[in-house]
């Protein structure tokens, strides 16, 4: 298929981050999760083969150490909006990670982020998407 | 265009009820949002043409006040998976609502729900399908 596995970090190990970990892991990624509560590492599953760092992402040491350098992706999904804005912006500006996604949950910083070429998801605004299909769909009949 | 308006409850005023009860209100729809926290009401846009009620929904009598036995549209987007689930039941199998539709945080109930007509709308497999998208479009280049 020609498709190739990737180096994923991914700050914050709450549900998305897990789950995500989990996935990419299983795949044959390469994934590193750093959060700040090591308890959070228990949603990994046991087969999760990849590493945890039990550190604050802020510090841009740990993000060194995670060898944010030579990463294809950073996921930011902790649940702190600030907290990704500010890595996903050090990673895309100074390391120039190729893609850097963050969670949002207020999207008012969206169009700032993407200006930098952050990409953003915004469970608010896929939920309502979601709920106008659906009504929507009902009210057409 | 042939399209109704629509009688829609929505039980929560948080980002997401709010957001939807401005769009739908907009757009002509009758809507009524119960709380049981008023000051979530300010969310509300000024042009809201609806209804508020400051109670707390999982009171039958409040639903009935409501008029639940005459909406087209019941939505559970109070931050209280719980609470959703019970009242989106209450709607579907005694008032037969024609759509009842849930937020769910943590999605291990899905399937019930969506056994008893239910639907579900999980930020978090949202927020997954989009992230997977993003990268194993990356991946595939």
């Amino acid at each position: 298929m020609g498709k190739k596995n990737l180096y994923i970090i991914i700050i914050g190990c709450g549900k998305l981050g897990a789950f995500l970990a989990n996935e990419f892991s299983k795949i044959g990624d390469s994934v590193v999760v750093i959060d700040k509560n090591g308890r959070k590492f228990s949603k990994l599953s046991v087969d999760f083969s990849g590493f945890r760092i039990e550190e604050d992402a802020l510090d841009e040491d740990i993000l060194i150490e995670a060898k944010i350098d030579q990463a294809d992706v950073l996921i930011c999904a902790s649940n702190d909006d600030d907290t990704n804005i500010m890595i996903a912006l050090i990673a895309k500006r100074i390391y120039e990670t190729p893609v850097v996604i963050s969670r949002l949950y207020e999207p008012t910083k969206t169009e700032f982020l993407e200006k930098h070429d952050v990409k953003v998801i915004s469970p608010l605004h896929l939920s309502v998407q979601e709920y106008k299909q659906i009504i929507n769909g009902y009210r057409g009949k």
